[in-house]
Formats: structure tokens, C-alpha cells, sequence
């Protein structure tokens, strides 16, 4: 089975390679070939491959192809609470919406909460994704069958006695799933956040992902609120508190948000394996504050891109994510050359893949990787004229502007159709469930 | 001419009115009838209205219908240089970039830039727009071709003797155009900033829109160098300076950006006539830094929103500038509670209608109004499940979703198909002169 995608602008994403015109062909889950127009005419087993009647083509005139975006924080089945609980403080949002409503949830709201998720990442330029949540069984299953590549995580909460419930969950999803869905599903191990998991609890963990010599996913410093906490319990910040039990010593480690570290914090986090993932719109929306997202990347800290759950992001699409990344880093500094339009994209591709530590499989266009990869169509007024394809990607695209969706070498959208989900089947599900779910809350 | 949209969600933004399921009818260029769902049963005058013949009909389901948006700060020919220049230093990007750059552009290069901004406008549900410009007579000549509403101000810069030529112009714009295009175009006077208007160029420019009895549209406090040089040359503030001048005594006046002002420099806002446009976007990728618009509204002043030129903010997507204006507050006060969904909607509808001063006209959808619409598509998985349709619409809707735009009673998007202007001529227009401005800049 072989695509080929022609007459295509091509961002490769590596080592800062300018766009060029050119062709890409893909043979079953790989890219096979990238191949300028100006060489072209000087390869003949390309040519032969080209004209061969099995390859199906792909006109990618007029479009930009480039790796497909990686959103490193999600909790995909949050989509059937978007929109219901906005311009709340944070803890009423919490607690008097989001944990009354999750309580509801059922395994199979939790599969079509996750397929919506997935439809509209798919439809704006999403491939891959970190998501730590519960029933993820349910969650793998959907990720199996719509043909996305993702990285799940039990999430780990430690603050009732559950007889070893979640923990035994967590150890079933790795054994069940890693590596499985012809290698586009990964597990790590999920502890939620420092004030949700006591020393003892985080060290049981650590101990799993070693002895699974898997990663770690956890929740750091989002809210201020976070850090009186752990002051008040540990005498130390959150950052302090995950470095003391050792976690960045050996592990991979992904952190959320971490919106309020000091200038030591980041000291802790330096030469650490993993790195941070921003999110820029959620913690803009619940008004959490501005990550150091260049004083991070400064110390060579990998920083990649997430939207949180649509819970408090209300929006899944990483386009959004990418502006508003440089966008804060710009206001933060009063300085507009701050995180510039390639730097952006970046986080979105291959900083988030090293994340999520699948970097040498995607995250850039190379030949022998995976065929993760998005086609955005710039035949639009707002994406005209055409002076730079990178600024016009990080400042006026938008998730609306991906024509055609590819992951593993399969096509899951085309021509902004969806091809392995029932659209309209899902939106329905989605509704049904959703007005039971927060009914009375 | 009539037209009837059928079973649609009508979000009226009048005096916080919720949404419901209705019918509206449009009579040439004006709102008939806005009839709820349970009420056209007894009314046999719009029945058989509806009923009728000549009546176009347009198909509202899974759609709402909410009045245009209005984007209160413009500068439309800048399109041609969008995303040519980002990242840069904000006097590198404006003495290098953008002043080079626009003294090569004619007259028609001012035509084809405009047009390719209404192209994108229209596309994200603006219906209306504030323009600063040069050679306003081609952006009034594009605007009337269009059949968008337009308040057109030239922009008048006194930092080198011209004989009075741009005074000139701008008395020429208000004698040829002000009320022309079947009202939809009205005119202003436009001079440019503090720091590029002397005090008797100023009160001369006070003094003509005083004789036409027309508003002010002015840049104000965008950046702290303003202040500085302001507070340099005369010993104050740049609001101030202004309010010294007498500019907020009588004037309808409209202050662009509005970024670094004090406390004081609120107070002598307090009561003027007109308001600020909060520019989130391109506030934030120049690195300028948060306006005070909570501040500003508590204090009774009319606060709307626009985008900006393009060249700057490098989108007009005003569902861009809500998320962004609603983000900017919650994170500035700490608190998401602050700037709610409705609020940042009706920043972009009756207030941005108020500093044009046609919110006698448009911005809010009621009978007698001008048929000033947008409908927009809910049935797309970011936009689902549907709990609180003002949410969605503030947090998760953007440009793409818009199905329709109509102003003054005639669709010039429908199905997303521009019906008044040929998008491939304006792209490839656009295209072509945009190459010949920048080149070697």
C-alpha cells in the first residue's frame, strides 16, 4: 500500500529546514520517500513507484504537509463537559462541576466522550496524543478503532483508601495495551499532581515505571493555590517536592503546566529526561497564570504543547495552542522576537513527540519514520499572500484551514471528510450522554 | 425582497436575552419580524409572510443566528503585508518593514489589500469594520462593491509639512462618502496618534469634526515608548494630552489599544462619548502588554474590539480577538470569573456597534434594526455537545464556523461561498501585488 502526495509545499519540522516543493511517498506505515521537484527527474525508482497504478495520489497543490501536531496533555472524555461549567473560580469548577459530573461518567460515556475528542483533533491537524484519565480500556479501544496514535496514562489520585484499585488499573492498561494498535498506542504511568499523591504513594509509582522502565505523567505547580499547599504540607515547592523523591533522576518524566516555578524549580528540572508540557488556553482560561517557557527552554528543558481537557480548554485545537504559546511569551517579556513562529511549531511536532518519547518514530517528516502528517490548505483569503509558510502556519492558520489527516500511513481524514469515525454518530452519542451527565449539576 | 431564516437559535445580544429557537424575517435591508417558535402559530400576518412566494429561504437548523460581528479597528490594505515581518522588534518591524513597505503601495494595491481583508472578514462573520488608512477613496469604492458597513477615517499624520494634503483627503473622504453605499459607509476623522499630532494639529482636526459633526478615531497608549516620548515632549500622559486638548468634552471619539494608562488617565475617560478598542491579538504579539479593560468598564467606559491590521495581529478573525480578550483578563486578575462569555460577545457586537456609533442601526438583532447577521454551524464536533450556547460561542466557535453573512439584508457569504466578490481574483491580486511591495524590503 503506497501514498503519494504531490506538488506539496513540505515543512519537514527537521533541523529548521526551509519549505520546499516537492513530492512524499508512503509505503504502508512509513514515509518512503521526500522528494524535491528539482530532483525528481534524476531518480528512476522513484519515478517508476510514482506511475505505478496501486499508489494512491494525494494533490497537495497549494497545501503545506507537515508532521501532524502532538498534544502532550488531554483528557479526552472531558469533551462532554465543555462548555457547561465556563468563567467559574477554580475550585467551584472542580468541585461543584467537573468531579460530580466525572462521577456519573460511564465506561461508555467515557469511549464516546474520547471519539469526539478525537474527531476534532483529527479534523484540526492532531495525529497524537498524551491522555491521562480512568476507564482507559474504553479510551484504548476508541484510539484502536479511529486510528490515532496515543499515549495513555491511568491517573493516579491517592487521597482515599481504594484498595489498590487505580494503581491495579494502571498495571492493566500497560500490560493490555503498550505497544499494541499496530504500535500507535504507548503507556506510561499517570500520578495525578504533588497534592494528590503522598511521598509514599509517589514512590510506589516510581518503582512501577522503573521495574516497566515506562514514563511518568503528572500534573505540576498549575495553580498558585497548588503551591501553599505543598508549602504548607512539605515545606517545599511542588517542584522541589517531585525532585526530592527522585523522580527526575532516571525516569521520563511529562510534566503539565508548571505555570509557578521559581527560578531553583527550574534549576531541579534541568538535564532532566522528558521535559514540560505548556498549556497556554487552559491555563489562560482558568486564569492560572504565565508558564517560563523561555527561561525553561534556556536551561534546555524540552517544552512541548498540550490543551488540557476540553473540560477548561473549551477547545481542542492546537493551532490555538501555538499562538497563544508565543503570544504569552511575547507579552511576558514585552518583546515580540520572544518564542518566534518556528519555535512555535516546534513544541507542537517534535518537542511534543519527545514528550511523549516518540521522537525517532514522529514529530518531523524523515524518511523511515512513521507517516504521521497533516495537509493544510492555503487556497484561503486568510492564509494569503504567501511571504512566509512558517508565520502564516504559527499566526493565521487555524485547526479549520487541515484539509487531509494521515497517521500510521492511513488516512483519517480527506478533503475535511472524516474516514474512520461516524461523524454525526459521534455527535449524537456525545449530546445524549452529556445532557444525563450534567443534568441537575 | 424578504428573506426568511427557518428554526434557528437566535442569540439577539439584546439586554442579555437568552437564546431560542425562532424564525426571523428580513424586508430589504431591515428586520421584519423576529418570531419565537411557540408563538407563529398565531400570528396569520408573518404566516403568510413565510408562505409566500418571493421569500428566500434560508435553512437555520443547528444554527445560530446572532448579529454580525463588528471589528472597531482596522487598517484593511495591511493584509497584503501580513506575515512578512513577525517576530521582530516593534520599531524594526514598523520603520523596516512596514513604512517601506507601504510607500510603495498605489492606490489599487489599497483596493485589492481591502478586498482581500473583506474576504476574510466576511469569512469569520464580521459585517462591519473601522479603517485608519491612506487613499480611502479605492477602500470605500472596494467597501461599496462588497456590501459591507464601514466607518472609514483617513489617517492623518503631521510629522513632515505636506501643504495639507491629507487633511485635504480626509475632507474629501467625509464630503464624497459619509452616508453613501445605502448608509452603509459612514466617514470620520482620523488623526493618527499622540506622539504623530501636535497640539495644533490636533485642535485643528478637533475643530473640522466639530464643523461635520462626525467622531474621532485615534491610536492611544499601545506602547510604553508612547509614553515615554509623550511624557518627554509635553509633561503628561498620553490621555492626558488628549483630555487637555479637550478631546473628550463633546467628541464621539474612538481610542485604539489604549494599553498603559494610569488610574487618573481612566478618570479623565470616565463619561466621554465613544470608548476604547481593545486590541487583544495584536497587543499581544507585538508584546505590548494587558489593557485595563476591566478597569475601563467599571468605570462606565464602552469598551469593544478589533483586530488590528494585519499586518500586525496577522488574522482578523474577531472569535480570535474574544477568546483572547476574555483570556487576557482572566489572567491578569488571576481569576476566570472575570470578562464572562457574554460580556466578550457583546465586546464584539454592540459595543464595537456603540464606538462606530450605528448602534442605533446594528449590533443587536431586533426589529427595525438593519439586517446585520451571521449564522454559524454548530453541528461540528468542537462545537458539541451544546450546554450553554453563549459559551460555546465565546470559548470554542472560530471564523470557519460561520455558515452565512448578511449585511443590510443581503447575503454576501452563504454556505461559505462569497457571493459579492470573486475570492480567486482577490487571492491572486493580492498574491501578485504583495510581491512586487515587499521586494528587497
Amino acid at each position: 500500500m503506497r501514498i503519494h502526495i504531490r506538488n506539496t509545499t513540505i515543512l519537514t519540522m527537521n533541523q529548521e529546514e526551509a519549505p520546499f516543493i516537492g513530492d512524499i511517498m508512503i509505503h504502508n506505515d512509513r514515509i518512503e520517500h521526500i522528494i524535491p521537484k528539482d530532483e525528481q527527474a534524476i531518480n528512476p525508482t522513484i519515478l517508476e513507484l510514482m506511475n505505478h497504478d496501486s499508489v494512491q495520489e494525494i494533490d497537495g497543490t497549494n497545501m503545506v504537509t507537515m508532521p501532524g501536531l502532538i498534544n502532550a496533555h488531554q483528557h479526552t472524555p472531558m469533551n462532554l463537559l465543555k462548555g457547561f461549567s465556563d468563567d467559574l473560580k477554580l475550585m467551584d469548577w472542580l468541585e461543584k462541576k467537573m468531579f460530580p459530573a466525572e462521577a456519573r461518567m460511564t465506561p461508555e460515556d467515557m469511549y464516546w466522550g474520547s471519539k469526539l475528542s478525537m474527531a476534532e483533533m483529527i479534523r484540526s491537524g492532531t495525529t497524537a496524543f498524551a491522555d491521562m484519565y480512568m476507564h482507559m480500556n474504553q479510551i484504548a479501544q476508541a484510539v484502536d478503532e479511529v486510528g490515532m496514535r496515543a499515549s495513555l496514562t491511568r491517573g493516579l489520585v491517592f487521597q482515599e483508601d481504594d484498595q489498590g484499585a487505580r494503581i491495579r488499573e494502571a498495571i492493566e492498561l500497560v500490560e493490555n495495551w503498550h505497544g499494541q494498535a499496530d504500535g500507535r498506542i504507548t503507556t506510561m504511568f499517570g500520578p495525578h499532581a504533588p497534592y494528590t499523591c503522598p511521598p509514599d504513594s509517589l514512590r510506589e509509582v516510581i518503582k512501577l515505571a522503573e521495574h516497566y522502565q515506562l514514563p511518568i505523567h503528572i500534573h505540576l505547580a498549575e495553580t498558585k493555590e497548588e503551591v501553599v499547599t505543598i508549602r504548607e504540607h512539605y515545606g517545599q515547592t511542588p517542584t522541589q517536592y517531585l525532585y526530592e523523591l527522585g523522580l527526575f533522576e532516571q525516569l521520563h518524566v511529562m510534566l503539565a503546566h508548571s505555570v509557578h516555578l521559581t527560578k531553583r524549580d527550574i534549576q531541579y528540572l534541568k538535564g532532566m529526561r522528558g521535559g514540560v508540557i505548556h498549556n497556554p488556553v487552559s491555563n489562560l482560561k482558568l486564569g492560572c497564570g504565565i508558564a517560563p517557557v523561555t527561561e525553561m527552554m534556556q536551561q534546555g528543558i524540552t517544552v512541548g504543547l498540550g490543551t488540557d481537557g476540553a473540560g477548561s480548554a473549551t477547545t481542542l485545537d492546537m493551532f490555538q495552542e501555538i499562538k497563544a504559546a508565543t503570544w504569552l511569551q511575547k507579552l511576558d517579556h514585552g518583546d515580540p522576537t520572544v518564542l518566534p513562529a518556528y519555535q512555535s511549531l516546534q513544541m507542537a511536532t517534535i518537542e511534543s513527540a519527545k514528550l511523549l518519547a516518540i521522537d525517532h518514530e514522529t514529530g518531523t517528516l524523515e524518511v523511515g519514520k512513521k507517516a504521521d502528517m497533516i495537509l493544510i490548505d492555503l487556497n484561503r483569503p486568510h492564509l494569503q499572500p504567501v511571504h512566509h509558510i512558517v508565520s502564516l502556519l504559527a499566526y493565521s492558520a487555524n485547526g479549520a484551514d487541515v484539509d487531509t489527516t494521515i497517521v500510521n500511513g492511513k488516512i483519517l481524514m480527506q478533503h475535511r471528510q472524516l474516514l474512520t469515525l461516524d461523524e454525526q454518530e459521534v455527535i449524537h452519542e456525545g449530546n445524549r450522554r452529556a445532557k444525563r451527565i450534567i443534568e441537575g449539576i
